[in-house]
């Protein structure tokens, strides 16, 4: 980062600032579709940030020690594009061209993992802007474990998170949640860059929005700085204050103008939304004093780019060896190996707990215990809940709160922001190689899908963990007791969701989550105790691992009748079993955890737990039955629970709902 | 309402707030769950509101003219049922001690329509706040209304909405959205009461909150006033104060203390969500100067609560005669009847729009044809969009904006806040009888669940316009593309979801939608033109009303084949078809816009559209197949879309996943 030092802006700064307008522009009009307005306001903003500030490497889009900038309004996808090209990030002008297009790697909105230099996927607003939050927590967090065990001169993380934000993550309610956590946390290392134009796709902010910005944010212990950003001079001074902490997140507040440049449209919502045209990007090139041809990137302007990534280049090369020898001086090697590059010690999963036959154990309290248990093996376990840690069994025993004044704490308090809770958490694994956990009832996995989403569609490793799983919530009453939760997030695309039969199901599906690396699960757990099954005469409950399995079978193995069950209902399951075998009947029952998984199988081992010839089959599972069709065939029978529950204690709700041994004995024989 | 005098406060008055007191904590005792804290720390703010400014009418809770009191903070049910019950609701004292017991109507969270004077339900934080916020609104919409017509000096509807919240509320980013909305609308109406008693579920407010608050709501638009909720006197100036406008909405932050008068667990996360326990209740007693057996409400108590009363039953009858004369003298009869009492007036969906066969129409268009059709009749239909209306073609033409200057305006903008515009409609709903719409891309559903789910408890009769519902978005790509979200809202119990085949589906889907009063519907649409029909030829639209129906059929009625599809594949449908018959083929073609109306159906009905006997079947739907193998059976197809999608138009997305004629007839070979 360059001393503060008088500041100059040259012509060529000028006209690198109109490449990227005049980029965008059109880029969005060869697509036929997108956002110029955004870029065009942002881009003065944008260039000096690029220029004289952002640290990074185009050829190690990873760098550990780069700084990160996200996109949140990630509508403005073509200013990002054209940032990373001009920045020499492997995205050519053919990229470029192909915007919007099938297979390019220029989206219409950025995703991660499809595009060097996008550091997480943006669009639904809020979302970006709280990632950043996530990021600055982990850069924090992981910071605070390499000092546990030493320190040097050198910081390896000595970088800040920048986040582009527009009205509308502002006005998404999840950015009021994650700006209120970042100011509580006292996030000096994020600098948001709010890009005040004042016009949203409706038309002018003012019809929907007059709140003091400012204000609000102070109010959530942040840092405000107001500037022009048309003025390259203001805009660098902005940064740079903010850049020199005062112990809060930095918010500037960028007065812009959307479509700048566009002497019809600017200002105005016809830039926000879709393209120019023609005949306006012509009077817009006018306007700027532009006369070069379509996609064109003047020669200078590539050298002022090359110039900046060379610097980066070099600090990266600098950096490396000061990182050397910092590894060493710290002996941060394992550490590093844990929290940057993934690394899962040899025989962190030995020693897991087991449970005994005996006495019932809620699923919430085994599902504390395996997390208490992997947390101790792994650093990279980092998370906490919505306020209700001793409810959820989320709390890690022994270890500090992560709180302003403790880095190195591993407890998150999310307070009751389960939607900022999500998306901090998709924040915290896209930084390093964190393992995220999250902590709420079922029934507010409601009040956070946009983020389990994104956490699907990135393959983020992302882990909820979900108590209170049906009407065993008892007294709460509908408004806290899921019904179609189980199916709602089922119906996510690569979400594994598992709802373990018992104690011991439950260590392992927190095993098989931690585990998997390219995606999110999710882990349904139980107010009530349940029992706990004797693994010496049943199925071992690692098979787990194939998502679906005979827990207890006819004696000769060829049952007339398939009980399949998951969570709590597997008891009722295995009771009901009791009941026929009593009566001589050869019955099986399948504990079916992970549909995901399940389904995953070859279809040798499928058929061989569900067998197409026994069309006998029971599904017990008390909420929505819309899935379970595939399971147990249309001769099946589904038990299952279509309505809203009621307020009542749980063992009574499950009689009058007809979660009973006698109600499954009565739909037995009624089949 | 008292004339502002001398505030005095007898000994009565105490003993009535300690009876609230008590009566809460001995509640949760008896229920052994639940949550005393709340009420002890929150019933002398209660007892001042409900004694000395609260209107209401015990034997008429549903009074037009009454002040509304909401619970956000619902999980303090004991202290509603409380009050209700010594203000003469019809709510016992059995009633009481059968606390959070099954079919009891003291359900642990209040729920709207099973206990009198409940306004609507609350528990999933946030929500009761923006149920207020959108009462406010209805409130000021309905006399806008009226005033088109004609005004006298009495005012029918000149009450007050106050709202109880607590710190979760504020935290739930739903709040964010809501209060900023509020903020600018001015709505002036409305009283928000703030149980400041920094505690939550995880102990002090302060691991997870350190905002200024009062601060953050004077940056969204709020009048705020600090009072201390242990002095009557100086809460009875606050709500004096707040009921004296000054063009804001008001928040009084009560500084009060969870479980007050509990030695041990007072200013406690042990008095938050737990029973205090048979000791510390007496312990409370003593303390609290209390010497009654349980469940007792002193004589002097009931009296005065029944003076209270008596004052309420005297305004109404008050307010009775002079709206008599307000009717006839403002000829507000017709607008009255609408809004208030539900009425829907003779021949409103008379000379609907239809669609001629020719051109392709988006459904989203036709969406708004139909909108713009019946908000032409029907003044109760009160919406709008989150910042989307020209897309999603919510805009009622012709008609104002809902802003502070025009009260009357029909066209609420709101930002883009899904989830605050959802939880709104609710309150919209629940004041009065109006029809309120919301508007917004399918995706962002994901948004707006918990309203969703709450509108479908309650039975609300909320309508959401979702357009974009498919990767027809196109080159928005996968965070805009609906994938999982038909599933997902089928899976919502009382949800009625419509995707409509063609324009003239749409049409029928609303009138379906306006017609139904006992719960909310979805209506989604395409972004892209779809064929319409010639209904002369093709079974008629109405044909909606019984959710699935037979579209087109093999000449004989007898088919080899069925194609099952909704809308946007509908079309995909019938071209696969025309060429099947070209081949000689009988082919069905049914469209199953509303899976529930059409389980709703009786079974001859329903075999008669998919016949038992005709096992092949092709189900087409360009979205997760969750839930069709109760419609293809086990041995249809069904053509879905499991993964995320991509970024390119919507043509080539259509083609490239498998959505053509081509492809569909490639499947069928198969099969």
């Amino acid at each position: 980062m360059p001393a503060k030092a008088k500041f100059q802006f040259s012509d060529v700064d000028y006209k690198a600032v109109n490449t990227i307008r005049v980029l965008a522009a059109e880029m969005v009009q060869k697509a036929n579709s997108g956002h110029p307005g955004m870029p065009m306001g942002f881009a003065m903003v944008g260039h000096v940030l690029w220029t004289r500030f952002l640290q990074f490497n185009p050829d190690q889009p990873f760098w550990a020690g780069r700084d990160r900038f996200i996109l949140s309004g990630g509508h403005g996808s073509a200013f990002l594009y054209s940032m990373l090209h001009l920045s020499g990030y492997n995205l050519s002008m053919d990229d470029l061209k192909n915007f919007r297009q099938w297979e390019s790697r220029t989206p219409g909105h950025p995703e991660f993992g499809m595009t060097p230099g996008v550091e997480t996927t943006t669009g639904p607003l809020g979302q970006g802007f709280s990632n950043a939050i996530g990021m600055a927590m982990a850069q924090r967090y992981i910071k605070g474990r390499f000092a546990l065990r030493g320190t040097s001169d050198f910081d390896p993380l000595n970088h800040h998170i920048f986040v582009e934000l527009g009205d509308g993550d502002l006005q998404e309610g999840v950015a009021s949640e994650t700006a209120s956590i970042a100011g509580h946390l006292k996030l000096d290392n994020l600098v948001a860059l709010y890009d005040d134009n004042r016009i949203s796709i409706d038309g002018g902010t003012d019809v929907s929005w007059s709140e003091d910005v400012a204000r609000r944010l102070e109010a959530y212990g942040w840092r405000t700085i107001k500037a022009d950003g048309t003025d390259p001079e203001a805009i660098f001074d902005a940064i740079q204050n903010a850049l020199d902490s005062d112990g809060r997140p930095t918010m500037i507040l960028f007065r812009t103008h959307i479509g700048f440049g566009s002497p019809n449209k600017q200002d105005s919502e016809k830039s926000h939304g879709a393209p120019l045209g023609e005949e306006e990007i012509e009077l817009t090139k006018k306007q700027l004093g532009w006369d070069y041809p379509p996609f064109t990137v003047p020669e200078e302007v590539y050298e002022l780019y090359t110039e900046v990534a060379d610097r980066g280049r070099e600090a990266n090369r600098d950096w490396e060896e000061k990182f050397a020898q910092w590894l060493t001086d710290t002996g941060n090697q394992t550490m590093w190996a844990q929290l940057i590059e993934g690394d899962m010690p040899e025989g962190w999963a030995d020693g897991m707990p087991e449970f005994e036959a005996g006495t019932p154990v809620a699923t919430r309290g085994a599902s504390g215990k395996a997390l208490n248990f992997f947390a101790n093996k792994l650093h990279a376990i980092f998370g906490g809940c919505a306020d209700l840690a001793g409810s959820v069994k989320t709390y890690i025993n022994g270890e500090p709160d992560f709180l302003p004044g403790n880095p190195s704490g591993r407890n998150i308090y999310y307070g009751i922001r389960e939607h900022g809770m999500g998306s901090i958490a998709n924040g915290i694994a896209l930084y390093g190689t964190l393992r995220p956990y999250t902590g709420t009832f079922l029934i507010f996995s409601d009040y956070m899908r946009p983020p389990i989403r994104l956490a699907a569609m990135m393959g983020l490793p992302v882990i909820y963990a979900f108590s209170h799983d049906s009407i065993g919530v008892g007294e709460d009453g509908p408004t806290h007791q899921p019904i179609e939760q189980y199916a709602t997030l089922r119906a996510v695309p690569n979400l594994w969701v598992f709802r373990p039969g018992d104690a011991n199901e439950m260590v392992q599906a927190w095993k098989i989550a931690l585990e998997r690396l390219d995606g999110p699960c999710a882990i349904l757990s139980t107010r009530q105790g349940l029992p706990v099954y004797n693994r010496t005469v049943f199925t071992p409950a690692s098979e787990v691992a194939k998502g679906g399995y005979i827990l207890a079978d006819a004696e000769d193995g060829d049952p007339e009748l398939i009980l399949i069950a998951t969570g709590s209902e597997v008891g009722l399951a295995m009771a009901t079993r009791e009941k026929l075998v009593e009566e001589g009947r050869k019955v099986r029952v399948v504990s079916l955890p992970c549909w995901e998984l399940f389904d995953e199988q070859d279809e040798e081992y499928r058929q061989k737990v569900l067998p197409p010839t026994v069309t006998k089959r029971v599904v017990i599972e008390c909420g929505i039955s819309m899935g379970w069709e595939n399971y147990a065939g249309d001769k099946g029978l589904i038990l299952s629970k279509e309505t809203f529950g009621a307020s009542a204690p749980g063992k009574v709700l499950f009689e009058k709902f007809g979660f009973s041994v006698e109600a499954v004995l009565e739909a037995i024989k009624m089949m």
